[in-house]
């Protein structure tokens, strides 16, 4: 036993696990990258424990990969040889809810889900949401500054987030555990930590700012002549209804193709089309809201923005619009090996996106499946391509071809998955040499010795 | 003539002014502390310019004060004896209105109004509104993280920043003109910039999102039995019209005594009440927008909740209703020299923060005259104490108790103005030991020689 698993479990008795006693789990996150087991993993209980075992490895240079829920696509959670895995699902539980301030203060390593129904009990709603609720740990959505489906009307975890307490390399407890809108007391210290995928400090306690629940939530599939159509019915929406858009996903042609002629789902519209959108509202209480919202649509069809449409009547109806979004979860049943892209553009370039992407997709792979969907209103899509016989090479190639393009339209590599290991070496592609000399700088000062999540995001 | 400004002038010829050359209004800001000439004023047309006074002060190691529109109330921009002013005023101009994306970029130097006005003649709005808006810029608001009457709405001028383009203590240029709401491609770096009142480096250009203009903005006064019914009303409109709400100031009933029997203001309702409200909202298009915030006053008014209302049914009304809240900047003419505060407190604390204060008054200043007002949908109040023969001694006992208060509620005694020069003395009652350390890491890692705004916050 090495010098440093000694002087943890001295510290730490069986909070510290070794060889056989690490559960299979703890091997590898939803990045796909093989499982590879840690020289041990902690279990802390406490804000303390974390600190005990910061200070150790810090001590030790003890290179450390925290875990939350290890839902993250980046790779920055799966062990790397020789690293001790720091989890913290243990740490769980909504400790206070502030129904006055509307805030919300929990454990690092409290699942997402449960922080939902705990601001759901107290008649509030937690902004924060995403496909992988029930696993993914509060604490990572903020390390992550985690995106998903309603960013348009609650923004990333970033302005979610209220407070934060941290523990940095050297085992240094920060908090400030701030209930406000506003502090502008000095430098906000929580800014640098949010987003930066755990090579900067542990986080062990979040605040959250809460809302108001939705008195009534309204669907509806529409479908438009383009994706400037979209956009003017983004604007127009958000003018005339401030603050009921919660979703407007955007879904293209190949990805509706795809959704029905190969996952099986039936037509969504009896024409083509080359933009579908997957729009909700919360449009206040019934049977004023489903009026208002199909009032609000009608207009539009009227006026030729939306050229077809279906509003749900119904929660069955409503899981059926979101069978489509949710296609790409059923891709592994259906189609060769995909490369998945997670990239913003500029709004005003996004067709010209999509244009190139086709054309260059038509030139060098014809016989390529791929799609491209997203939070369009966040200028978030997803691109998914699909090729038979996929090797590394052919891989690489489809990534350049995808990654010059964002980067020369203004856009970015990564939108909300993060960089974590898998991403790292076309960081340099979205940022400019000043900018990853800046984040070098920032790396140094909290973490001289290079222990927290080492080789991820630089 | 010293090195240094040889150096500078040798490099930027007249846009180096020293002695009778450098206007009075560069000696001072909005603070109140007295006028200091700087050793020289520095007017750089473009970041090029400012990166070549960063490189050249930084060999020197020579301290700069960074001056935008001079508005600041925290001391940051009045020159200390010795620094060099650097002003941004002629880099002005907004460079690109982006209406599908829904963003604007503009240089540093550009007043807050001109940005706000671009971005309306786009059919948008800039989310970052405050009184100083005809002088302050755009630079200065990201700098200092500036908050405003429509924080509920928009949020802190962090929440509207995209990108940034800025120059650090070096002369090295960064640059992220970001224009998506999406990016999680490393370090978020502009974070750290924003709200550093100056101190880690120097804001050249800013993207800002922008939003829909509202349709139709109602406004009343409101008059609720207590703070805890203000806060339900605010939920309450928050749930049944989100996004609508604009506008939510308390003015507790000092304030309105004030007002009214010192600045001569009349009452705005026949009774006394402890809390009136100013409140704005987007309601839409007339005449729909009007009759729904009449009726949506008169449900909450027969549920007891709102006291007393009147509404607004012409330019002339509402600007007769903001005369009550605009009253503090006529204080001057009518009271003894005032100590102002700009705390936060988190809202299930804030009645027994106004019980305090009243009690703490009538024990030790039973002469004063003080009122409590802000905007409380944000957590931030507030506060103006004017005394007889006010001296130095008086102002501390003042200070403390005001800190000590907020302090003890977990508050922030400062939410929006900064704390420049002046509230630096009180920066470790609202933050820990290790939260200031790492602040002072930061600015050791970004500003090594101490050359930016030296003495400020830190």
């Amino acid at each position: 036993m090495s010098n440093v698993i000694e002087a943890l479990v001295a510290a730490l008795g069986s909070k510290v696990r070794t060889g056989a006693e690490i559960p299979i789990r703890n091997h590898a996150d939803a990045s796909g990258l093989p499982p590879v087991s840690p020289k041990a993993l902690i279990l802390p209980d406490t804000t303390e424990d974390v600190s005990t075992v910061l200070r150790i490895c810090h001590d030790h240079e003890q290179p450390i990969v925290i875990q939350g829920g290890l839902t993250g696509l980046a790779g920055g959670a799966r062990p790397e040889a020789g690293e001790i895995a720091l989890s913290l699902e243990r740490m769980t539980g909504v400790e206070e809810i502030d129904a006055a301030s509307a805030t919300l203060t929990a454990l690092a390593g409290t699942p997402l889900v449960v922080v939902q129904q705990a601001a759901e009990e107290a008649g509030l709603l937690c902004g924060v949401d995403l496909g992988a609720r029930g696993s993914c740990t509060i604490g990572g959505n903020v390390a992550t500054n985690a995106g998903g489906n309603q960013v348009l009307r609650y923004g990333m975890t970033r302005r979610n987030t209220l407070g934060l307490e941290a523990v940095l390399a050297d085992g240094t407890v920060v908090r400030s555990l701030n209930k406000m809108l506003k502090n502008n007391a000095g430098y906000d210290w929580t800014q640098l930590l949010i987003g930066s995928e755990g090579t900067l400090g542990v986080i062990t306690r979040v605040v959250l700012g809460l809302y108001p629940k939705p008195l009534g939530v309204q669907t509806a599939l529409c479908a438009v002549g383009n994706f400037e159509d979209a956009l003017i019915l983004l604007r127009q929406i958000q003018q005339v209804h401030p603050g009921r858009l919660l979703v407007f996903e955007a879904m293209w042609r190949e990805f509706m193709i795809v959704a029905t002629e190969i996952c099986g789902l039936p037509p969504a519209f009896e024409a083509d089309h080359d933009v579908t959108l997957l729009i909700e509202a919360d449009m206040g209480e019934e049977p004023a809201g489903s009026e208002a919202f199909s009032s609000l649509l009608s207009t539009y069809y009227e006026q030729g923005l939306i050229r077809d449409a279906v509003v749900a009547q119904s929660q069955a109806d409503r899981n059926r619009f979101w069978a489509y979004r949710e296609t790409p979860y059923e891709y592994g049943r259906f189609l060769p090996e995909e490369i998945r892209f997670d990239v913003s553009v500029p709004l005003n370039r996004m067709t010209e996106a999509v244009e190139h992407l086709r054309r260059n997709m038509r030139v060098h792979w014809p016989d390529a499946v791929y799609v491209v969907f997203g939070h369009v209103a966040d200028s978030n899509i997803h691109i998914n391509v699909a090729i038979d016989k996929m090797d590394e090479d052919l891989k690489k190639a489809v990534q350049k071809l995808v990654y010059d393009l964002v980067s020369g339209l203004g856009g970015s590599i990564s939108a909300e998955h993060g960089i974590g290991r898998i991403k790292r070496p076309y960081l340099s592609l979205t940022r400019t040499a000043p900018e990853l000399e800046l984040m070098r700088a920032m790396k140094q000062t909290l973490d001289p010795k290079g222990i927290l999540n080492p080789g991820r995001v630089l």
